[in-house]
């Protein structure tokens, strides 16, 4: 049974490992004070091409967003989600059980546009309700979008204009810039966004999110809410060394690129074989509509989630490859497709 | 420079980085649902002895805390905890973050008695106060004395008898039960306490800490309030396999042996040399008061804490050994020592 | 300027205000615990026909609410509420800040029924995502309308089956059980709900809601989270008296009945000017649909609400009586409006 | 039996009831921003003089503190506050169930120095802990004490140089300000304090304290803060106009000046007798320390707190006089007492 469940089905990359054995005797500081998160700070600075933003590492995605939410806001102001968005439904009310309601708006190809903002602002005019002041994107979308250049800018433009800070959730950035659709650069991000972070979790690493904040109003203590948050570890090294191998040379884009042309394959084998998308996505998550009889069969194989039933006869499944998803393993779950498809249609 | 200034300034024993390298590219399930973790909960229950615990992993002491603690009181209730313990002055407010208040007692050695904690509910008696509801003890404690089998046993049945919940922060309990002077052991913790965790970040892992839940009430959706938390890590494997091979054989038992050693020697060889200690402690953290111009020369070839000023002359510092210290920087630690002793008293 | 804008815009009904005064030098304990209090519990008691239950007074409905919900609830359980439900969009996230997400669903005429909250249910099901457990109605509802003792029988019943605590704003509780559509007696709602709260400010006291609470499980400690949130009156006797006052004969329904009168006039006479409303409310809260140059014309000599614009031409405008509202301004009002209503057909 | 147990035993003071009659049936604007809470603002600008303050009216003492601290400080800030301070054990932990933990040091007769918060910040260096920011304290005291204008410059100036907010307290500035050895006036303290409250409850309201906020950075969004932690009451102008009767005329201080003028004749008494006091209090609450045998002995005819037991022989017990206190009752109480020492002297 191989599975496209998702993106963190395995260990890590072997480079990463490979680092983690060559350091591991090396006495250091605790709590990321050590030199490989030091580091590998000052890599990703400079593949970022700034040197005024600050890098924080923290464990996972709901860590990183409970942290960085409830620290840029205060008491009474609300964060803005599209539906879809992982901190509305997928983080069992972290954002909330920090005190910040979650204001959630249709969307569209699960983005956000200002035109949607603005619905949220007018609706909420006074004190009698929360105070909308983050606008929470993930890019790519989870399911599988990615934000051009100019809508960026766009919301960052609206944004600046409302005193809105703009964040966005990077669990799969490396697939996003990686994607053939892209236009954005790393380095584009510290002037287009307030915050983001570096998914490393879904992209080789064991652990491990690079946040980076570039306005300077949103650093100050940032260490003191990730030590709140029981978040700051002793062994931050732990994900200094991993970061370091992931930036040194180009193994973060790398392993990216391989997840994305797995998921090239497999959108272009199932386009071949008429089969519809639930979404449009040039990234490392797909989510194609088949019928019922052919998932079950699928699922002898194979394993993935199933996204949403579509009608009564058919569903969507989501699909995700990752840097350590087999060229071999998507071809052989074509052929298995195409199969039973045969079957099917015969 | 050598370190003793704590117990996480290295990576994992080599046994966990070979575990983690073993089992790298087998695809399992996320967030802690993998044969690894399932497998690694099975062999602490037999270790404990109990099948009727929940065990989870968590990747850190603070982290570990927050949520526990949280999960277990109402809005309403507070913890008691002894004025050196840990998530009083060295957690950031993490408790109080979830909207607890943590009741201070001075205590004795480190450890809470009954007399302590009747003395907090004599002054708790109504609805303008908190309402004290779970004791906080570490075992080994932050200044490094342990809890004998009678002590615990007391705590125990004072708590029953009061609707009191009782709370083991273990980060350091291996060190704690391969004490010297240690009567208890890993099977008795379930009936004399209602949760416990066994620390693994500061006993050789990379991360991860062990909660056992052992009191029914206690249990139900705990895994709820890790997530919200943050702290459900998508690769939970990383913490199953490395306790998996802690408890695979001995090795949880040996790593702590290995560091209580070590201070063994270092605390023979300091007394020897008339120099006394701030406090009791047969586990792996000692506090010896030194002359300040002897630290001062120490501190050139060695890092460690200092930890609180005696009176002009004299601080207590704190040495800490660990499964990784080596033998021989021991030796050289003391004979160092003993040759500036010598200056200084000629 | 007449004002239809609310049922707060006058003080207190004057025998309310002469228990204040024919009281007010009598000395008594504090914080809820005088003799007008005490007497003010048995009173309710009485007229609820149970002694089982808890009551407790609370300054107002946001305050009522906040302090129930937190204190029902366990950290990661979620209320749901109908997308008009005051908690959702007019608390300014008070729910939200005691750590508590809320579950919005569409609902009908302001209504909940189990359908809606299967539909919760079936959304949520492990612990990525919140628990469901509390389901929070209005009766009256936001928009005017009540449940029907069928329709709440019904909650109940499948609450009690899936587990989930059904609690009852009853701000506007009065205006709803003396509605004339109404077959719901006080009486029933002890065991249709496991707890209501009975309000006080908005029909006819200064200040205060009379919290009900009927279910056992809920009842503990319930001072304690009154005192945490702050609102536990030094001068509790402030809502004692009052409440003394609305049920020692029938004030309380009396006040409500003539705000329904005084409503029902006004629906009448816009039913025959052939005037449509946005909802159907046989309770003191009506919204006729008016053109708007017709609302720019009453604004001139009435003060009301504009709930929603309807189409390009006409709005929504929203009309609340109260027991103070005088029949003459009713009176006065629709003349204006039918003569207004002439000059535009003209 | 006649009650000297608190300042809030019994209703208002008569001119304030007066002035709800007289207003009862007006129709004004809700949730504070009626035309008796803006002009009862504009007058208290005035006896503050200076309109670079905002005031907001809150319901009670505990509420007020909450919503204040809360808003002023982020989320991984601390309060520091005198170890008898009202918010540390009897507001049933309301702060920290805002999330932040308040910080208690020894002090001196209920007061805080600047050589207390120097110790507080020179324990809390780093992000292990929480960060001091805040410093609180009451004015009168807890145990009845006062602040100098020098001692508030004091902490003021101390304040001033390491960025932290001086909070005051007032439930009883009343009773401070009236003090015979008082030397502050009310319009020292926009310059001495960031934010205070002027409390109504404890000097003749019903309910209500006024919060006043004179550091411009803490002012922003404050009412959103109020609605969410569920304080803006419907009714706001019950606060408006009893502050407006408060301060139209002297009101406030003659209130405060009769309670100060029956606690000096209790003093006076009692010193005449040879009785020894537990704190030096020259405000409206006295903590003499009696034989038990005489505490008996009164309890039989009067009520009050037993404030500690000072020796096996004697306790302190609370006496507290308010604008309400009888002359001829503290004449009564002091015949009594006189009368019982005789007694037990024969």
């Amino acid at each position: 049974m191989y599975s496209f469940k998702n993106d963190y089905s395995e260990g890590a990359h072997p480079k990463i490992l490979n680092a983690l054995l060559e350091t591991n005797l090396v006495q250091d500081e605790g709590y990321g004070e050590d030199r490989y998160s030091r580091k590998a700070i000052e890599l990703i600075k400079r593949k970022i091409g700034s040197n005024d933003v600050d890098i924080h590492f923290i464990s996972g995605g709901t860590q990183t967003n409970l942290i960085a939410i409830s620290a840029f806001l205060r008491p009474h102001e609300a964060a803005i989600a599209v539906s879809s968005g992982h901190i509305l439904g997928h983080e069992t009310g972290a954002i909330e059980a920090t005190g910040h309601k979650i204001l959630s708006v249709e969307g569209r190809d699960g983005k956000l546009t200002p035109t949607d903002i603005q619905g949220v602002l007018d609706g909420h005019p006074d004190e009698h309700m929360v105070k909308p002041k983050l606008v929470y994107i993930s890019n790519s979308t989870e399911i599988g979008s990615i934000y051009t250049k100019h809508e960026l800018q766009t919301l960052h433009d609206f944004c600046q204009n409302n005193q809105l800070i703009l964040y966005m959730d990077g669990a799969r950035l490396g697939s996003a810039l990686c994607s053939e659709e892209n236009d954005l650069q790393l380095s584009d991000l510290p002037e287009l966004v307030d915050a983001f972070y570096i998914g490393g979790t879904k992209n080789g690493a064991l652990i491990g999110e690079a946040l980076v904040i570039s306005t300077d109003s949103l650093k100050e203590d940032f260490r003191y809410h990730i030590k709140q948050k029981g978040a700051l570890l002793a062994k931050g090294r732990l994900m200094g060394i991993q970061f370091l191998e992931l930036f040194r040379d180009n193994l973060f884009f790398d392993l990216a690129t391989h997840a994305n042309k797995m998921a090239g394959l497999l959108r272009e084998e199932l386009s071949n074989s008429q089969i519809n998308f639930l979404t449009h996505s040039p990234s490392n998550q797909l989510f194609p509509i088949l019928p019922n009889s052919l998932i079950a069969e699928l699922q002898n194989k194979y394993s993935f989630h199933i996204w949403e039933k579509v009608d009564s006869d058919t569903s969507a499944i989501r699909l995700v490859t990752s840097w350590a998803t087999k060229e071999e393993e998507v071809v052989g779950f074509i052929e298995e497709l195409k199969m039973v498809l045969r079957g099917i249609s015969v």
